[in-house]
């Protein structure tokens, strides 16, 4: 079938909208109508030509919502008209990932996906007969996909699409990082470094499940807003206060963080993440994802006396277990998703709200088909 | 009262025995007769001049095992005739750290305990009327010393003082890492750094616990028939391997360990230990002492995919609460500790004992008084 898609053709140049061809979906994939697409900083990462993993040509797009139109031979989950959530991480519920009940890192088709591929190691899309790569599993920025039953998150249909898509990667980042990576406790402390989307995110699941002070740090006193609406107690801007970050996070928190989070991707933010938590037990979540090559430094006295390192990918949220769980948190208002997508545009204007994330204007942009 | 005591009069410089006077308990102390003590690579740390927080004058010692002969006023918890392990990490049971749940730092007594001092601020021990410094608030090296009543562990009369002294220090810093610190369950692959005391203990708690592949990794090929006998069952010198060591360890438990401790102070042998980690769940527990400015470091990414960097001071045992379980874990037969005392001598003989642990020939030997 002929689909409507941004093409991805090399780095840096701008997406083209182009009639793709798409091959129906083979056995255990599911062809999915893609009604909504987040715009996400992986996608704009990847086109930049800082992903050493980027492939080309390629449909980007991850953070997408719709319908199943068709399901291949021996798909049993899901089935045409069950709406939808693409993952990038899936969940097989088979591997040893899945059935570890550690860890939400599916390693089913995680070779396959890396190379733009579907699991048997073809792609679906092609224009004049030449192969376009799939992106991260889930080329959303489509207004038809295909993918693998186990890349699916089945979600109630009262959800609309162009909010609940966010969750299929900013909202689960931030809410997941909370309460499952860090399972935030009611009364605790949070430190939150960086409010953008991510940051945000965090804080309001800090609020939901009644975190005392929630500190969020950007350098950015624009920032403060929205992110207090959500409920952040404290900002605190590092070019504004006298002395050390880290002293002086330990001193409003009176002994330190409980959790912080790092959602900048900056190593040296991480280490005063680390050291900005309380002596004894406070954990420090990585969720920002740092330049290749680079490295976190400490000393180890900082994790003997009781720190812990750790990091968050996907919130350590499994795909299809926990995603329609974030779903109903956003539809019973528990969660506000409506102030974070500050535009929403036609696909063809797509290469606009790149724009918009790069001049810091939109929290998240959302393309529709 | 006078008693019998080594000495440390200044760094490097042999203990000296001495005849020293002991103040009686004050309000929320007790005397101890100390009938048995370990000397323990701390000690040699602080007497080397390497610790920057060491103090001379002192009569140091912390790993030891005796009985209450006279309590101060307020003391409820013990009496006289009771049989206890002096605590250098105490158990107040009232502060916000010991109420936390979440560790076994009790920060009731540390600034004192820090400069040598009980918690009022002054020293029980003199000679000729100068002030003899406390260390880590038990200098076990005397056949009497007073302790704070947060300081000792009520244990079975049963047990034998020249074996369970070493559950004040060693014993349990390297059992609790599994039990408490890392949690380690069944069937789960733990390599384990290091294989002095406290890599033993681990092995050994490795095993009680039902642990699956116990990998011991040293360079030293005389650290295997005993580390075998108490449950390793692979050995990996680093220097007999071909390639590097990580991926050795990674395909050696298929995939990475469930658990790995550092057992050294080697930053780098940190940064292995971390890495030898499975993906999604692996958690790595930092025990060795680093030199001091030295730096762990790792690229974000290890923790971004699942791993969990963390340290453990004592094995996270709550003095009072878990040292008298452990000493039943030895009683019971759960743990050896017999093979693990190498060497027995009166206080006489104590600077013996530290060059013993100098050439490597002692596991843990033991002064009696």
């Amino acid at each position: 079938m002929q689909v409507k898609a941004a093409v991805a053709y090399s780095v840096v140049q701008p997406l083209s909208i182009e009639t793709v061809e798409l091959e129906g979906p083979q056995a255990g994939e599911v062809l999915v109508e893609i009604k909504a697409s987040g715009v996400c900083h992986t996608d704009a990462y990847t086109l930049s030509g800082a992903d050493p993993e980027g492939l080309f040509p390629a449909i980007l797009g991850h953070e997408g919502a719709g319908v199943v139109v068709e399901v291949g031979a021996d798909v049993k989950s899901v089935k045409p008209g069950d709406h939808v959530i693409p993952l990038y991480t899936p969940e097989c519920r088979e591997c040893e990932y899945c059935l570890s009940f550690k860890t939400n890192l599916c390693q089913a088709i995680r070779a396959t996906q890396g190379r733009g591929l579907m699991p048997n190691g073809t792609s679906r899309f092609s224009i004049g007969g030449k192969m376009i790569h799939h992106y991260m599993g889930t080329s959303t920025f489509a207004n038809y996909t295909v993918l693998p039953e186990i890349a699916v998150a089945k979600i109630r249909e009262d959800a609309p699409f162009d909010k609940v898509c966010y969750i299929g990667c900013g909202v689960t980042t931030g809410i997941g990082a909370v309460i499952y990576t860090a399972k935030v406790e009611a009364g605790a402390n949070v430190v939150i470094f960086g409010l953008g989307g991510i940051g945000l995110n965090i804080i309001q699941a800090a609020k939901m499940v009644g975190a005392n002070m929630i500190v969020g740090v950007d350098i950015n006193p624009k920032k403060r807003a929205l992110a207090e609406k959500l409920g952040m107690t404290h900002f605190v801007n590092p070019h504004e206060i006298e002395g050390d970050l880290v002293p002086y996070l330990i001193d409003l928190t009176k002994g330190g963080a409980d959790y912080s989070f790092e959602c900048i991707g900056n190593v040296n933010v991480m280490r005063q993440a680390l050291e900005c938590c309380h002596k004894g037990w406070g954990v420090s979540v990585i969720i920002g994802v740092a330049d290749a090559g680079q490295e976190i430094r400490t000393r180890p006295f900082q994790l003997v006396t009781g720190r812990v390192w750790k990091g968050s990918a996907f919130g350590s949220a499994r795909g299809r277990t926990d995603v329609p769980k974030i779903v109903d948190l956003y539809m019973t208002g528990k969660i506000n998703i409506d102030d974070l997508i500050t535009h929403v545009m036609p696909i063809e204007q797509i290469n606009h709200a790149f724009d918009l994330m790069h001049t810091g204007e939109s929290i998240r942009s959302v393309v529709t088909f």
